[in-house]
């Protein structure tokens, strides 16, 4: 697995002329670590002197983002097996019509599999997003950077992802299902431009930027 | 050093109640991941049929991304090196007038390393940006969202690691040195928000997104 390969050996494989690990893998790596810091400024806060009020609060959220962040880097490995089914499906023979037609059913299917995983990718991203605002204002104050890097690695991550969705969408003939995928993309990013502005609002006030 | 753990150990880090690695080291890894990615897009380049007229470019891009790739991990390091340095000098013994000049002098030292190393990981992100232009351009067609998802990750990583600058310099008492770093970031940032989105319109316009 690549998420067991060490810091600078993932960078190695990301970096080479091997199409995976790829973007989206990318996407959910960087979605990882916003998920990561956005927990940080949970664990710097649960127990501090001050922040009583907000403990219970402060638990809630880093419930959830621990969740999002032990699930990416699996999105992270199954970003890269979808690819691999695609390219499979790719190499199937094309030689008779049975052959181009069950060449064609393994491409939609694999398809469909490479666009969902991209995708969820970019919900947990947005996800990141939503959470980074409250751990902002609640949060430990010497931390609230760390907020804000959160936001900032989580918004650009659930773009990131998003690209890989619209390949592997401009490939797939099902125009229902397209439409679909369109539809909870907008449910997605919507509005998590302005919630980072917010976020990125907090930080600035805190650290006096 | 914390680059030499496994992905998922180095998240757990991230997450924990530890100030390092924080913000700082969580955008130099954005950054090198996004480095990687310009890589990518040239090693899927370089030595391809139809794509000999930009092999020399590609192998100029390379030859960059990969020194900033290889040289953004030990900046992570160096984040966290930094860091420690103003925790220990924030706790020198401040009881008589000299403890005094001798703890502030220590601080104000190690806010400047403090301030600079995440602007040289800001630096370096946006000259990734930089490199993702020509990438998306002139690489290999079927690995344009690779440099989408690049330039996305670094232009984001770039103002992650510069709120990093901003808190360290809110506490330096050089106004000339303050000064001369804001300049510094108006420089490293200058254009970038626009150099990203002309790599999204290329990647647009390429994956029919």
């Amino acid at each position: 697995m690549f998420i067991e390969k060490s810091v600078t050996e993932f960078l190695d494989a990301l970096a080479s002329k091997e199409s995976v690990p790829g973007g989206g893998s990318g996407a959910a790596l960087g979605g990882a670590s916003a998920a990561a810091l956005v927990s940080m400024v949970c664990n710097l806060t649960i127990g501090k002197k001050g922040y009583e009020d907000v403990e219970q609060a402060m638990t809630d959220i880093l419930q959830k983002s621990e969740a999002i962040r032990l699930e990416l880097p699996q999105l992270l490995e199954a970003d890269t097996r979808v690819y691999g089914k695609v390219m499979e499906a790719y190499r199937l023979p094309r030689k008779t019509p049975e052959d181009k037609a069950a060449r064609e059913a393994a491409m939609q299917a694999a398809l469909r599999d490479a666009a969902e995983v991209p995708l969820t990718i970019a919900e947990r991203c947005a996800q990141i997003v939503d959470l980074a605002l409250p751990a902002a204002q609640m949060g430990n104050q010497w931390a609230v950077s760390d907020a804000g890097v959160g936001a900032l690695l989580a918004e650009a991550c659930m773009h990131a992802a998003l690209l890989n969705v619209y390949i592997n969408l401009s490939s797939i003939k099902d125009e229902q299902y397209a439409a679909d995928v369109c539809a909870r993309i907008q449910a997605i990013t919507e509005g998590k431009g302005d919630t980072k502005e917010q976020v990125m609002a907090i930080v600035r006030e805190k650290i006096g930027a």
